[in-house]
């Protein structure tokens, strides 16, 4: 099916297999996707990735989403050599962090704090933590389906996962406010929160933006109980809107969880807050031996300084948009029918008829092969480097991904 | 009391105060430590740190832990480097993911396979979650007082953490059996783990290595519930002994949780397990956006070398307990009692009749203004660059302490 070699990223799968289980883990194993794409990379400029056989790709998961302004982003790597040349991992924070917690409170509307980790993770259980501490309270409300990071209380998966670990969620359909007004009439005196995603991203589903009406009773909901509506940011986070996903639909949360995109893949996550909220948060106990660290901070720095002033949502939607409207045009031209889904900088891309994601896998597998890095079920992500050319080289790929999946006859 | 300029600093912490909450978080912050301890940091090199006020310190917490071989060791900076200019967050680990995992198996005693996270709190977790899917058992059993992380089924604060959060956990008492054996019987047929510390760090105590005797009897207990053993090595591990804390004492676990030292100050963890483990591993969803990260892993590959190579911790182990002798001498000399217990290389000082600290802490201050950053309940860290004059000029600076605890007229 390919053309690619692939001899290198085959050798180290194997060797990978006697000391890794089942040789990756996680959201980045292969095995999730279709035959042919390769397990281990070498390199990344801007938007395009090399595996470590050579093969080129043209990248639309961009990391899965830290890489935000494109790999060696000058400005970003500049400011973490200056702070790498003076210290990274302390007995304390640097002066840096100061100046990223400012500029967060600067940036984010509703933010009058922060609060800094490792992972995304780490982010939405401090915020859970963080609400139950300044409420007294248990139950936190999470939408069906929504992936809020990869522990006991929220995995995906309930393998090693006991029923107390989730004794307290109460789940909701995303968009749904009847089912969220039930959800909270569930919760009765005992509600903490109501945790939201920026935007419905559930693997291999289309992807929704929130209704502002949802959004605005998830608002109000959350008030009616004196809980916390936490937004989770990590996925969508800056790169939908700088001041927060859902400040354009006129509703601020009070805890939002960010990571992936904000330092531009340095390993960095944070916890913005409101003032109602500094009390509980000064009085949980969330730690961890790298949080301090200044290096992803001085990044995370340089890389919000360049999406604000180069309005880097804008930027991205604007080549979202181009690829978007590019795949619908020959999609037509194919005779194939997809569904393309989510905000145009986080696309997602299915086809009709396709239970089994059996035309997806085809149509990214010749992409593939052409040097285009797709996803077949899960939201993509495109980067500020990307370039015009960029797009037109993956129409290209697109086109040869149209074809397999009109030639397996399958095409509706 | 302190001959430490501080304006910085104090800047520093007004302007976090407003966009902090407390102006810091977790075990990094100040407030835990005596007056005059600096919250901000400028740079480390090697074993020494300077504050944002300029004011040097011979640093005997070496970043609670992660700087083993000295900030900016020349053989990790320069594998970091390498990596670096290739990527760091792909959409895939690189191939030193798999020289890492390689040279954790080569490297650890029981290790048949390994797993990267970014947290410690992330290993123990992991090995908690992979021990419950192994086992299809619940109960874990852990140690009173020992810190495995700062999430809410571990974390030592009980604030924003519900009943739930701990409904599996039995406690037993470190280098106790019978407690041990009690906690067993309690567990019944639904015992998943017996989480151990490497060694028994509790914040505040003498430390105490474990007895053969109780290390044998954890191993035991686990074997005949079909349980695994999981070491907390997170805090200990590549200072102890470079095969596993406990291979002296002829146990091994089944599962290891490490971190902090394991790549000098890049953010990484690890769980390494036995081969009955290898499939529940596999079967578990832990991940993390940054956990593939190249550079770190390259970081703790040349570590590893580094560790094995130079037999880091007979080295620390060496400073430690000429810093150790030294302030015994210098400790009667003063009149002043004091119990330091813990391994060498991790050195805990307390002083007798101290309930509040206070002596600990007038020790401390002192020592500092004379440019030597010791941690008067904590216990401490050496690393492999720290020099026989550091040693001797942190044994200067003890006499300032002992001779400042003997003036306050409490010393016993």
């Amino acid at each position: 099916m390919s053309d690619l070699i692939n001899a290198r990223d085959a050798a180290l799968r194997a060797r990978a297999e006697k000391v890794v289980p089942s040789g990756m883990w996680g959201h980045l194993h292969a095995v999730k996707l279709p035959e042919a794409y390769p397990q281990f990379f070498a390199r990344g400029e801007g938007g395009v990735v090399w595996d470590v056989d050579g093969n080129r790709y043209v990248d639309f998961m961009c990391s899965w989403g830290p890489n935000l302004l494109g790999h060696h982003h000058p400005e970003v790597e500049e400011a973490a050599e200056r702070q790498r040349r003076l210290g990274d991992c302390l007995n304390g924070p640097g002066e840096v962090m100061v100046e990223l917690a400012e500029m967060l409170v600067d940036t984010i509307a509703h933010a009058d704090w922060a609060l800094f980790q490792k992972n995304g993770t780490d982010a939405t259980t401090t915020c859970v933590t963080v609400a139950r501490a300044a409420t007294a309270k248990r139950k936190v409300l999470v939408a069906k389906g929504a992936y809020h990071g990869a522990v006991p209380w929220c995995s995906p998966s309930l393998v090693g996962v006991t029923a107390e670990d989730r004794a307290h969620l109460i789940y909701y359909i995303f968009n749904d406010i009847e089912s969220l007004e039930n959800a909270v009439k569930e919760a009765g005196d005992d509600m903490a929160a109501i945790v939201v995603s920026a935007y419905r991203h559930d693997l291999g589903f289309d992807q929704e933006l929130p209704t502002e009406d949802f959004a605005k009773a998830a608002r109000r909901l959350a008030d009616s109980k004196n809980a916390a509506l936490i937004l989770d940011e990590v996925r969508a986070g800056f790169r939908l809107y700088t001041a927060g996903s859902w400040e354009p639909l006129g509703v601020r949360p009070d805890l939002s969880a960010w990571s992936k995109a904000i330092a531009n893949g340095y390993a960095l996550s944070a916890v913005t807050g409101s003032d109602w909220l500094r009390k509980a948060a000064s009085q949980v106990f969330v730690t961890g031996s790298f949080w301090a660290g200044a290096v992803a901070m001085a990044a995370a720095l340089a890389t919000l300084k360049v999406v604000r002033r180069d309005d880097v949502p804008a930027k991205v939607s604007y080549l979202g948009q181009m690829l978007r409207d590019g795949l619908e045009t020959r999609s037509r031209q194919f005779g194939v029918s997809i569904r393309q889904s989510g905000p145009a900088q986080m696309p997602t891309v299915l086809f009709d008829d396709d239970a089994d994601f059996a035309k997806g896998s085809a149509f990214c597998r010749a992409a593939l092969a052409k040097g285009v890095y797709f996803h077949p079920k899960h939201n993509m992500f495109l980067c500020a480097s990307h370039t015009e050319a960029d797009i037109a080289e993956a129409l290209v790929a697109a086109e040869h991904g149209f074809a397999a999946v009109s030639a397996s006859g399958d095409s509706s």
